[in-house]
């Protein structure tokens, strides 16, 4: 059966016609992540910050038999000690009766692929800690840094950071 | 003198004439966080990837009198929950003598100030445990966001995983 999905499997880049089915793969993820409250992204605003004048990201469509069935949505970073950009995965998401199959670590392998076409000598992304998916990340060679924090400010947080000139 | 130093601050956008400044910066803040054999960039590769065709991140110069004491370097990144792009800030440094002055907050500042005006809703950092930053950080209203674990795949393991095609 593994075998089987592996062969029908297609992975292709999206497009603007895409932002209805990314949007209900991003809220399928939400659900599995346990922070659907926290979804506010719309058609419109994917459609302006993926494929608009600057797009911010870039995603990929995993499909099998042309159905789609988990996508991956990454975009650059980049490393001040290597002065080179690296490839940041956002998500990596296969939807919940396709997973076992392969789908997500070819998501994985063809967002490695597209580092090193770009000159990338670094993929990363940050992960829940309780998610089972951490196994194959260490089986891979990902390294966990653990003695890095990650900070976010959002908010009137923001606003007050922004707007006080003192 | 934390308000003389304020007062003859001046924060300034980085151009290319400005790449071998950058690299000593990065290469000070390798010392301070003792990461010295890491540092590989080039005034080559800064002046590629900060000022080439495709500029993958953007530089803040803080000066006193004309004097470069520190920098800010931050890109955009992107959540697929909000559906838009954030602001990650990936160095915020200032020279050992200097620090104590409000520079590095005004540098944060300014990081805020881009933030709004691009309409990111959040910003983003990762900090070492051990920075004493972290308590201006959380006095700022930061979240360390200590569920998720932050993921590296370099070198051999990111070629092996790009050039598998099982």
């Amino acid at each position: 059966m593994k075998e089987k999905k592996e062969h029908d499997l297609k992975i292709r880049k999206a497009t603007s016609h895409d932002v209805s089915l990314i949007l209900r793969l991003i809220k399928e993820l939400a659900v599995f992540e346990k922070m659907s409250d926290q979804v506010t992204a719309t058609e419109e605003s994917l459609r302006e910050s993926l494929f608009g004048a600057t797009p911010f990201a870039h995603v990929l469509i995993a499909e099998i038999g042309g159905i789609a069935v988990g996508y991956a949505l990454y975009f650059f970073n980049f490393s001040t000690f290597l002065g080179q950009p690296g490839l940041y995965v956002e998500d990596v998401f296969v939807l919940e009766k396709y997973r076992g199959g392969g789908i997500g670590s070819a998501l994985f392998k063809e967002c490695a692929v597209i580092a090193k076409k770009k000159k990338c000598n670094r993929m990363e992304w940050i992960v829940l800690d309780w998610n089972p998916a951490r196994k194959w990340y260490d089986h891979i060679g990902g390294k966990s840094l653990d003695e890095w924090l990650l900070y976010r400010l959002k908010g009137d947080a923001l606003d007050k950071l922004a707007d006080i000139e003192e």
